[in-house]
């Protein structure tokens, strides 16, 4: 049998790099490390990639789903290089990206019954690899309840809050759980929100936040406080986007801290 | 020029009849009827479908987009069924639907500083016909805030609240404005929405919504009591999703009344 | 301690009965039925709902998500009923409903390298319950090749294709496996898709799809005349979405046979 | 009456500024330019940012929704910085940003028929004003027909083709209409679509996509290469994604050309 030839191999005259090139929603189960039980299993949607230098035609599509069959083991922070470095290896690469975005599970008990249920929140491990190093982001969705301090300082009873999404994505010089992220950032909501509440934990909940109100500035400011005084992480963004219950509309921060690299 | 094949128009041998067969997700700008200005520029979109006998083996799609091409002109649940005939028409077919969405803007008052600004409501026009009736059903998705009455109960100060859709889906024997619907459901809410509010006006907003607590399922009764004293609506369905600031999932109610044809 | 009043318990006076009321939007991992592996783990959205007589104000949302908690154990089509069961039972209600919907993975074979890739399905499960009968409906959302038959006529070379959704939603008097669904499906596509294809591979699915152009019509059609001839099958509906390749918009096809009760 | 006081004005303490501060998601209705009529009317998602000196406690959230109410007037690329002047003098800032997104429609003419049909492209404006600059990009989606190089080479007959999105974000140093950057891309296509296409228009598309087969590497390349020829553009980025036909995930690729500032 001839073989078919293989076009993307051929060499390209156009003398224009790519800077990224791969796959994008692409959904995988995957094995993620879990502080509590060991490990979890759940379903990621993932975006990968790599550069293509101005004198190749194409890169191999396939390869990348070939790593992403390899990957069935548990993935990690703490293995995410391994895949980089494999996709780099396997697509003949000088720089990859890998992005991977699941809903991950924490079992937390209600404040005041102890009752447990699960929380999802969305998490995605971002990372740039290149001859030279190796640089992974995580970011952590952490849905929370805000309370709005002019609201309740202007009303004689009650305070509008509603759902906000804070999310942070940091770059870390050693190991963080996400559930370490995640707690450090309900710990500055208005409050923190669960998936099963009774009523001696709702009403816990509701006088909480109504004691701890934050405008939506509040909330990205002190995030990035405890942020800041975090000695393993390098650089950072927070953001909250609070769906607004009077309004149609978000109300939004952002913090970013860019340090230079280690 | 020997003339193209219609294959489209073969006669087709497998007996089966396509109940629904047409163009989806097409966007187009339409003009739409407005209470208080006379009519509004938006833009919709459409899914046109028309069924297909058994002995046909396919249906014009071109002619569906030519219908939304000659209807740069006013679309209003008024001429609405017009549209649907010249479907039917155009492509020789027994029975037609068209659904088309679009966000509609009201221009509104601030409860107490009388400040305008827009709210956009999403909008649906939902007919039917066939070679003996055409059939209109309106859809509204309300924005609006509502306050959870046992969280208000049970708590010694504040009371959980947040963003909700209350979706108002009605078949009537004579016209209703949109913005009927509308005042209709805001009227039943904790409190209403508003893009743009000065501080008098949250004030207003936070103290009425502590006052006028409603669980889901109240949301919807409400709704539903109005619906049926209203003598021009045939049949109804009333949603309200509530999107908790104290959990990461919705509540959710649902009201149908299917009434016999008048 | 005084216990604190369940308010949503209280009798309600406006003579209105819900049709639906619960939660909505709720991720959950859970285990599948799986005909090739025993089981998958993968992550469900889920809808739960109970009705509720016009004399009780309000149901109770915490339970809901208890039966979900109580149910991290398998679930499949067979044990789907006793979840709805359960519901039933726990929230003290006459008739139920869930909406489970999770992203199924099937390990399939490129046709003629072998080579093995896991292709994602969208899968619901749809259950109703009432103290007389439990009904269950499946629907898979199958992601195929179409290729159009009037290009392919009309032009000296080549034939639009694109990637289309074809769902088919059953209800079945016995057991059918979702492999079994799945590949009926992909069986009437103009050619079924991998998640990994290798040169030989491409060159199969392409000359497939040119050798079996289907319209949107054909497709819902040869799918329907498969279900029709499947005797475990009641009722169905098969729908075709064509996200055209020489359009900004989708071509649509329906067709739905709904039995009487067996 | 007592004036309810500001609390958004009170001082802070934490020293942290905010980078961006301000409302998400609001829709508004816009006047865009038009090539051919003048202006077009469609409706925007609007993002509008601030950011925030460490020593303010908040932003006056009600103020961008009122900046946004005063532009009921046509919005350009050419008056598209008055807003962000408006916008950083109204909220007293040293720095803003606005992301306006909407569909805007171009009415194209059918290669052979010549019938006429309108195309709709997602477009943004991208707006970041400090004291001493004014930066605006423009950001175009638009979709193709791309068809696969390898698949034709590699088939006896047909060859794989899809939908795709490729997108362009410009910043230019002169004016460039919505309609060069559309027309440049689509001339870089497989083949560009179109609303509405007769017989001999489908031949016509079908053919030429066949005799112009593009990878995704391609694609970007191609447009690279024409905006790298267009002195107007100071810097581009290009993406194409490919809705493969064959795979139920996409091919992706991106170019980026950041220039220094002119």
């Amino acid at each position: 049998m001839t073989p078919i030839e293989d076009i993307q191999g051929r060499p390209d005259t156009r003398r224009i790099a790519i800077d990224k090139v791969g796959i994008k929603d692409i959904l995988h189960p995957i094995r993620v490390k879990d502080k509590s039980s060991g490990e979890q299993r759940t379903v990621a949607h993932f975006a990968m990639y790599v550069n293509l230098p101005h004198d190749f035609k194409g890169t191999h599509m396939s390869r990348f789903v070939e790593v992403l069959n390899n990957h069935d083991r548990e993935i990690s922070i703490a293995s995410f290089p391994a895949m980089l470095q494999e996709m780099l290896a396997k697509l003949e690469a000088e720089s990859g990206y890998i992005e991977m975005r699941f809903p991950y599970f924490i079992d937390k008990a209600a404040p005041i019954s102890g009752v447990r249920s699960l929380m999802d929140y969305q998490v995605s491990f971002i990372g740039e690899i290149d001859t030279r190093s190796c640089r992974i982001k995580v970011k952590v969705v952490v849905p929370v309840t805000s309370l709005c301090p002019c609201s309740k300082e202007i009303s004689e009873r009650g305070a509008h809050n509603q759902r906000s999404h804070v999310s942070v994505t940091v770059e870390a010089k050693s190991f963080i759980w996400l559930e370490e992220l995640i707690t450090l950032v309900e710990a500055e909501a208005s409050s923190q929100i669960y998936g099963l509440l009774k009523r001696p934990d709702e009403k816990y909940v509701t006088e909480y936040a109504y004691d701890h109100p934050k405008f939506v500035e509040d909330m990205v400011r002190d995030v990035a406080a405890r942020l800041n005084a975090e000695p393993r992480i390098i650089s950072y963004s927070v953001e909250s986007e609070n769906f607004e219950s009077i309004h149609n509309h978000s109300a939004y921060a952002l913090i970013q801290r860019v340090n230079s690299p280690f």
